[in-house]
């Protein structure tokens, strides 16, 4: 047993309200998880986290092979016990980074070659090796290898990345499948292993994202199919309406007993629409990265706390947000904090944002359920 | 009326456990002061300064001058309510940061010409403008303003530095005295005024520091007297020795009534040292800034947690520290940190050497309360 999804509620759009029952924490769905890159959600501790809500964090395969290590993290008892991270934890399977960050990238049916962007060191990414690394960090739930088409990329290219992402899929569910009992805490949690998510594809076609949903949908090793399925390759420099375009021709086609998970996405009002869509996870670094460079998210619209006008301003950055940010501290001091290049700008900006994100959830979760029993 | 001093127990080496009653707080000394430098415990979260049991802190005059600006401070509500720390707080004149940080700085009897180290800008402090500046923040102790001898100095340069010194202090007094009404919160605080510290100087001269120290003692505007000493230009490179020597000179000068500061210090054994001969205050930036560069001090020592040997090392980083890093995070996870360049490194270290820094004065006071029982 690795995972349980148990839909409590359904709108007429389609939006679920879910349960996620994964061996660290159960989570309430639909979700947003913040990105904790390399072992850290940038600036915040975690019981700054667990006061948040904050259920379920993502962790970079890429970042943290190359440092500290896959295999020094499960020396140590695995991510969760690594960063003290009690909750759930999902972990990419390296290859988006791989094609963002590396250098001097190789790809051949087997995998990827690539140099480290930290030393130039060379490295090899297979569907087995991400999978194994994966493995290793012991996150709740890993996701296949596979190539994220870029934007934009012409039809011949999309349908060869395609055909890498679904050689790489079945390569990936094979070898999680005889592989999940390694994980570290598994006596720990009764038995329970890891869960593989597959990621469907396609660049910016149609037809070829139907297809690709279709095949991973059926895809199984032995008895074992994927435990839930993520849309990948989106916010890449696409319009919205292509984004939605393309979520809204793949989710029909997903299992609908099982978790969706878009990736990569996205703004408040994009995880708020895809959520009332049926899209049960998301993850961004957009709250946490804009934070750092002064973007606030607030119920009154985004907030560049950096401009003058906020050098005297004593309301909090959010009058709406009842956050340990917006409860304590005013606009004046965070944009003073930021013009000193405080590190506590970075720390209070980040809080507000992911409270924001999370709240919004939150709200979606109830809206869901209400609309649900209208 | 603006502060109250009670010793509550005495002992034989000259230490005193005593009660500042301040407008903001009543703070337990012997007492260490986390530097606030621009209006932020460097990396630490108010509430988090607060939960370490953190009673007064710091802020730099020079920096918060230049950056928000003192008026926008004052219009805000004064330092106090612009960073939301509603416990004690000191400032320090500017001086030092004037003669450490400023560039083509000219300083005549009238005061210090220079150019900000931010942007070149020309600015000039006088005592009159220290003194001014300091009532715009509000904090619940200033200090005159000082020139701070370096080191080495000869005789004649810290003959001289003295003679500016004096003259400023009685400058400081007489202006401090005829506006100290101004300050913001008065009325809120039923009528109550800051403090003022004379500051000795007189470089590693024996004679020039019980000099200074008998003329500040002495001085008067009108019926007021200093509400308290400082010993400064120490810890500015000389030998320990040498620090030691001139606090020796110069404590048994100061009034046992009033509350005792050495500014600038020190290491844990330096401050646990003074404060068992009869200091009641002191600050230093040493905790907070080594522990951004790795440095943790801990009940073994000194810890470079940079150093590989920590790379799997999962026990916390003082085995008898109760703070909440030591409950929660490892050496290697601190160590990850560092290397990854993750922001929280600096957060998570800085708690970790606060926690030390006042636990160890804790303990302290304990010490010195029940050696003068015994």
């Amino acid at each position: 047993m690795s995972l349980k999804f148990e839909i409590v509620a359904k709108s007429a759009l389609g939006g679920r309200r879910a349960r996620l029952d994964l061996p660290h924490q159960v989570v309430e769905t639909p979700v947003f998880m913040p990105v904790g890159t390399a072992g850290s959600v940038k600036a915040v501790a975690q019981d700054v986290l667990e006061n948040l809500g904050t259920q379920i964090i993502l962790g970079n395969t890429y970042h943290l092979y190359l440092r500290p290590g896959h295999e020094a993290i499960r020396r140590m008892g695995g991510l969760h016990r690594f960063i003290s991270w009690p909750r759930a934890m999902l972990t990419d399977s390296g290859g988006f980074q791989v094609f963002s960050l590396s250098q001097l990238r190789k790809v051949t049916d087997e995998g990827v070659q690539f140099r480290s962007h930290l030393d130039g060191s060379s490295h090899c990414f297979t569907p087995e090796h991400s999978v194994d690394v994966q493995l290793a960090l012991g996150a709740d739930i890993c996701m296949a290898f596979d190539e994220c088409t870029e934007y934009p990329a012409d039809r011949k290219r999309a349908e060869e990345s395609l055909r890498l992402t679904m050689a790489w899929a079945k390569r990936s569910l094979e070898h999680f499948r005889t592989h999940r009992e390694s994980v570290v805490w598994r006596d720990e949690f009764g038995g329970c292993t890891q869960s593989l998510f597959g990621i469907v594809q396609g660049g910016m076609y149609g037809d070829l994202r139907r297809e690709c949903a279709g095949r991973l949908t059926e895809m199984k090793s032995d008895e074992m199919e994927f435990d839930g399925f993520a849309i990948g390759g989106l916010s890449v420099g696409e319009p919205r309406e292509l984004t939605l375009e393309m979520i809204a021709e793949v989710l029909p086609l997903l299992p609908r007993d099982k978790p969706r998970y878009v990736m990569g996405v996205g703004y408040p009002d994009e995880i708020e629409q895809y959520a009332k869509l049926g899209v049960d996870m998301m993850d961004c670094v957009l709250p946490t990265r804009a934070a750092r460079h002064g973007l606030l998210f607030t119920s009154e619209g985004r907030v560049n706390i950096k401009n003058k006008q906020y050098a005297e301003d004593q309301n909090p950055p959010d009058p709406n947000c009842k956050c340990m940010v917006c409860r304590r501290y005013t606009r004046a001091y965070l944009r003073h904090l930021m013009q000193a290049g405080e590190a506590l700008s970075g720390t209070l900006n980040t809080i507000h944002n992911l409270a924001f994100y999370l709240g919004l959830m939150e709200r979606v979760r109830g809206e869901i359920a209400a609309g649900a029993e209208s």
